[in-house]
């Protein structure tokens, strides 16, 4: 048996981008989207995307114990393609951000249901809490289906702004720690034999590149430290120069001496680009009369190859020390976050630069600075993503967006892809 | 008729110290001096002050309009030294800064009443409000006293932490934007030929020296901005670094040019050093995952020569120019003060010169980057200072101290400093 091909034409962008305007109309402000995990507006979203995939699919979602939502439908073998992404948003975020892939999964499954019988089976995912907006651990709901959340340890002292505690707004959305470990067990009765997203580049990358579609090679591995430069505060008329310990200097030289970093460690192309992020500043005692007496400030730096990412650290740990010597000041790290970079598979990334290109005529390769549910699936199966470009290039911003041709590029291109890896998948043998 | 001389002996310094350890026990806690202008410790403060004025000396202390409180050794001629600090400090400040100025003036009286007559008459004044603490206006009552405060202008509209007015504190002192503005009238009639005042360093110059007590040149010029930085926001991972406006890595080259500009601006001698100091950093979004789009710095630059820091303000402005440049971002500079560089009395400073030599062996001169109430009196009467060495060369905090030997030094050598200027312009004819 063969799987009937899917026919991705211009009617099928126009349908996502008219569900995309949908929920951007029932779910935004005039400060953005504002689908927070574990919140109303996310609910009501939620029951909005069941309600469509009932009335046109005849698909009643599956909700596992992490809360990712998840539309089944049936081919002749278990064996399947996972296509998804997230419906939630930060507060006052783009319109795209995520909906833009899970909504583009559910125009696949209109297409795969129309096209008739499939060898394989056809899965979409609303990863739950994606972006961590509320209590600051992204990625949540996938990574609990990969094996890769320790819901006791990660989760269970996590707070929010006002108090609440997330084990309280889970079991608000009828989710508890331990539902949130079964995920895992679920994902594996899938079979995954793919997983694909399709999302806003939520960067000025491709932009910049004129492209409308680039093909994802990856996520960057992350290092982030705290690093804490303590000198000693004085009064800015007694103290001279030569007698002070200035901790503000030390951390903006270090601050500057972090970006020459990310420049030495940066190749010609946009996938041996590494960065480097001094993001957040605090000065003690912050006051106009007084020499700095202590200043904290964040490091994250990124590079798709882990070796790469290894120097850069060393590099930076260097010139914090020169730093702090300079300024006769003391320095001091602690770890905030360390990712893993995760390459995207080479068989699925062949399709989609083969569908990207016959859409836009190129296939521009990027990495992916920013996370996605797609680095923890790239754990656990063959992953692959595609990038619509942002104009401007901004993200967690009402002002995110994609121009309309770049958008119905992307789209087309994502269900091109997903087509072909259907193809492919249910023409060969299940791995053993 | 000729002043009978002053007897300034180590008795004389011991009994100004038990009076500040006296001062401390009663207006200290754990976190040091609470003596907050305008509140209940402050009043308490003035209240013993008064009575050891009325007990030891039969003088009941005169209140005028800015709330200063003056006690006056009446002499032959009603032309008058003007001896004074300021019993005020900040909350959590040191057990000198301010009172030792006061009660080495107290002492001052004490000994030219023993002494029997004068030429002229002995003025000694606890200013008010001097350190600006609760509500941000530092040398209130010597302002108001040198005619150099607009009442309704400059004090109408602060408010403290609490949103408490400044003239409703005035009120429950008895005082009144009215009152405050006849202050300048009443120390006219005081017909002052000097003021001279003695006050602990509050920097780390006399320790690096190893000098128990300074001649003060002056005080610095100041010349204080809030510059304003302002890129673009992006996300750490998703912008490349040639692609970003990155609005601190813009402030920090900033800092870092400024502390250039003061070395090189800076001669060799303490006289001739002058200081930039970035105190305040705000940063926006101020996310680990953010690219700052824009950054808040401000800068403080001081000079005893008011051309050099007219040419540290064009080299900072220049720096900043040039940092925008260099990071793609826009510049705004906000004026936040500007305070003429005052010298002190040439006159006054070659008596003072000589008192430290007498007693210290040495008459190291440098400048006061801090203000003090004889600015403003500098700007009305001819005026000199002398300074006790800070060890730590801290200020502003419960740390703040002189070791007893300097403490004793430098009351010895204030004294000697207040009989030989008495002696000085007590033989010679009034001016003009």
């Amino acid at each position: 048996m063969q799987t009937r091909r899917m026919k991705a034409t211009k009617a099928s962008s126009q349908r996502v981008i008219a569900d995309l305007e949908e929920l951007a109309t029932l779910t935004s402000n005039e400060r953005g989207a504002q689908r927070v995990a574990w919140g109303p507006v996310w609910r009501t979203t939620r029951e909005w995307f069941a309600a469509k995939l009932q009335d046109e699919l005849g698909i009643t979602p599956y909700r596992d114990g992490a809360a990712n939502l998840w539309a089944t439908l049936p081919g002749a073998s278990s064996r399947s393609i996972v296509l998804g992404s997230h419906l939630d948003s930060v507060p006052g975020g783009g319109w795209l951000d995520g909906c833009l892939g899970v909504l583009a999964g559910l125009e696949a499954l209109r297409l795969a249901k129309a096209a008739g019988t499939r060898t394989m089976t056809l899965h979409l995912v609303d990863w739950a809490d994606e972006e961590g907006a509320r209590f600051g651990r992204s990625l949540m709901g996938s990574a609990a289906s990969a094996g890769a959340l320790d819901a006791y340890g990660e989760l269970a002292h996590l707070t929010d702004r006002q108090g609440v505690g997330l084990p309280a707004a889970l079991e608000e959305n009828g989710v508890s720690l331990d539902s949130v470990e079964t995920a895992a067990a679920y994902f594996r009765t899938l079979d995954a034999a793919a997983y694909l997203e399709l999302h806003i580049e939520q960067g000025p990358v491709l932009e910049d590149m004129k492209a409308p579609v680039g093909v994802v090679l990856g996520t960057m591995g992350v290092e982030r430290y705290n690093v804490r430069f303590v000198g000693q505060a004085a009064h800015s008329g007694a103290a001279p120069i030569h007698l002070r310990k200035d901790a503000f200097l030390a951390a903006a030289q270090f601050a500057l001496a972090c970006r020459e970093i990310s420049v030495k460690h940066s190749g010609k192309t946009p996938k041996t680009r590494v960065v480097a992020t001094c993001g957040v500043v605090k000065v003690e005692p912050n006051f106009v009369t007084a020499v700095p007496g202590s200043t904290e400030i964040s490091i994250d730096l990124r590079a798709l190859d882990a070796k790469v990412l290894k120097r850069m650290l060393a590099d930076a740990r260097a010139a914090a020390a020169k730093a702090a010597k300079t300024h006769l000041v003391k320095v001091a790290w602690s770890p905030l976050l360390h990712i893993t970079p995760r390459l995207f598979d080479e068989r699925l990334m062949t399709i989609i630069r083969e569908a990207v290109t016959e859409v836009t005529g190129r296939a521009p390769e990027i990495p992916s600075g920013p996370l996605h549910d797609a680095a923890e699936m790239a754990a656990v199966c063959p992953t692959a993503m595609v990038f619509a470009q942002s104009s401007p290039g901004i993200s967690h911003t009402r002002l995110e967006d994609t121009p309309r041709s770049a958008l119905d590029k992307s789209i087309r291109a994502f269900l091109i892809s997903v087509d072909r890896t259907m193809a492919m998948l249910g023409a060969a043998p299940p791995r053993a």
